[in-house]
């Protein structure tokens, strides 16, 4: 170890210790100090000094046991989490015909939360009033100042860039702290992957008005270098000599032309979504066979996803799956029979657990990931500047 | 800031500053300082206050200049890199027919190489004693000791964890150090992601006797949570009426049946490799159909994983494109199409740079990005107990 005095060294190991214990809080919200210790891989006696520490220090507190969500017997366990006060994370999820906000504190607790509906034909400067006024109006009445705000996640509806730069400026007008903007459906995928214990890998498509998807591999959301990961719906899957259905995007028989909420209820010969769901309960056969033909067809689309990503988990969301639940087993088979042959294991496949709110959490979600600054302590990536930014308190 | 001293925070910010300056060095080799402070978004004033401390402590050295290598005109920059003599790292790659090996030092520079062939019905206790006869070799002729060795990386042919196993533990018995073992494919997809200015994504596909690939995303090799990351071989792209060829995973009409070089071969009716160079060259139709058929099948596979993945770059390797050279552009503009209508950016898609040394490359990568210990600095990441390994010197 020439040329590196080893004080200095243990003050080093010791400090990334805090911070690893610090950047799991942050992601995961409360955890018990053994959860803290597998995540870590940190000995239980190193783990009790360095919480000791962090707790004489402010930056972490206990927050309760964790007798109310714990399974089996045992002693309880006390959570730990982040000084709540250090920081406030403002998520919002912009959709089509309705606007949600939800903030939490660093200890990943809510603090309030809304929801404002809107025409779905208003346009950009209606909706992002729409967003300010649903923020203001949720403020007063949970006395909330925003004064240790240390970021804004928004999801937008769709993949186009020039709706994400539109909401970057405005929030980052509007707010003084960072801005981070993202696909809504994308950030759903990080929703799902937090709802996980280990969040990991991850393919989600979510079956609604479109079709859509995110990627979570090795516990991060995967843009994809050009920006565009998770496009699920504009994969083809009607080929040979039927031309298919003319999708939105230009191409023939794509994914969404078969397998897309409204393409299901065209092809049941049903008007709506609550005929559609009626008549599956029923058992008719066009209704059947319209969601097979939609099953069959995401199968291949998300086998062959599978073969390139060997993801551990699919999760199959939206407006689809809640009408027609029995498309997530018809899924699985059918991907498991696909993968078998080549010799890996099988990814669960499963029904996405969140529901609407998936935008919103999964923009909350996105800062803990991303977040500079909490429970006082500097992120040692970033550079100097950014210290003093949010240090003003509520 | 309470209850931070602002001098801890002084020192390790700067503690961290120069870890990432050399993470960058670890895992490219020689940089210039410019090219160092774009890399890791430091002001040009700062970096070379880093550097001056690095080098004052021996941890980098001065190697050259770039004028060897770059373009343009303007003053000579000097090339920055890891002590040499801080660590060794050993590739190999276990062929069907042949065993290659590189050792290089930390500062990426190759001080050994070798290969050896065998006969492919050889079984594994051959193989590896083949490997370890040729690693002595090697070693005797330049005079290396490995008594640095920080880590051994071995591909292997195929995606048999059984394989990956038997090999990782016989060459951690045989040498006192971490030993990586992974499928010798992927390892070439990172060496393709390494010869870029920034690795970023890449989906890479090898089109030999067999269909393999890999990924890169941000950087970083994804075996993802199942492990079996980049099987595209097995994708089925027949369907329909058709059943399509039997492959040799049990399932029928995969992208293996149609697009391996054995499987363009056949289909264009000549007796090997070499006859089908000739004919692809004198534009034979029967031949021509056959490269023309497999280069739709593999822009299909690769244009649906790219709307998943939404990949910067796309890299075809293997024999099939040496032999037939025209499928690269085939698939780039059938990829092109698939994609315009969707709106994002279009990968660049292009041949594998690399030869047969690419997975020998790929494993020397990896090392890189896993190194614990180099230029006699701790990695903070780890515990101290990895630290007195490797500090014996050649």
């Amino acid at each position: 170890m020439d040329g590196v005095n080893p004080t200095n060294v243990q003050a080093l190991v010791r400090r990334t210790h805090e911070e690893r214990v610090l950047a799991a809080l942050r992601e995961r919200g409360g955890l018990s100090r053994s959860q803290i210790a597998e995540r870590v891989g940190l000995s239980r006696t190193t783990l009790s000094e360095i919480t000791g520490v962090l707790i004489g220090r402010g930056a972490i507190i206990v927050t309760k046991t964790d007798g109310d969500v714990r399974r089996g017997s045992g002693r309880r366990a006390e959570l730990l989490a982040l000084d709540p006060s250090s920081g406030q994370f403002l998520g919002v999820d912009l959709g089509h015909t309705r606007v949600r906000m939800v903030v939490a504190d660093a200890a990943h607790e809510e603090l309030a939360s809304g929801v404002a509906t809107y025409d779905a034909s208003l346009g950009w400067p209606a909706r992002r009033q729409a967003a300010f006024d649903l923020i203001d109006a949720v403020a007063v009445e949970h006395g909330l100042h925003f004064g240790a705000l240390q970021g804004i996640a928004v999801g937008v509806a769709g993949p186009d860039a020039g709706a994400r730069h539109a909401a970057h400026e405005a929030f980052a007008e509007r707010f003084d702290c960072p801005v981070v903007v993202d696909n809504n459906t994308r950030l759903a995928a990080l929703a799902e992957a937090m709802t996980e214990d280990t969040p990991g890998d991850l393919a989600y498509v979510r079956l609604s008005d479109g079709i859509g998807g995110g990627l979570v591999i090795g516990g991060r959301l995967v843009a994809g270098g050009l920006g565009a990961a998770g496009e699920f719906g504009h994969v083809r899957v009607v080929r040979g000599d039927q031309p298919g259905a003319r999708c939105r995007c230009g191409k023939r028989g794509c994914l969404e032309t078969v397998a897309s909420l409204p393409a299901v209820i065209a092809a049941a010969g049903v008007p709506d979504a609550a005929a559609l769901a009626a008549a599956v309960a029923a058992g008719d056969p066009d209704a059947t066979s319209a969601v097979d033909t939609a099953a069959d067809a995401l199968a291949k689309v998300l086998a062959d996803a599978a073969l390139v990503l060997s993801p551990a988990r699919i999760v199959i969301g939206g407006s689809l799956p809640r009408v027609a639940p029995q498309i997530v087993a018809r899924v699985a088979a059918a991907v498991g029979a696909e993968l078998a042959a080549v010799g890996s294991g099988l990814p669960d496949v499963r029904a996405a657990r969140l529901d609407d709110e998936d935008g919103v959490r999964g923009a909350i979600a996105a800062l803990y990931q991303q977040s500079p600054l909490l429970a006082g302590y500097v992120d040692p990536l970033e550079p100097p500047t950014t210290v003093s930014r949010g240090s003003a308190r509520v």
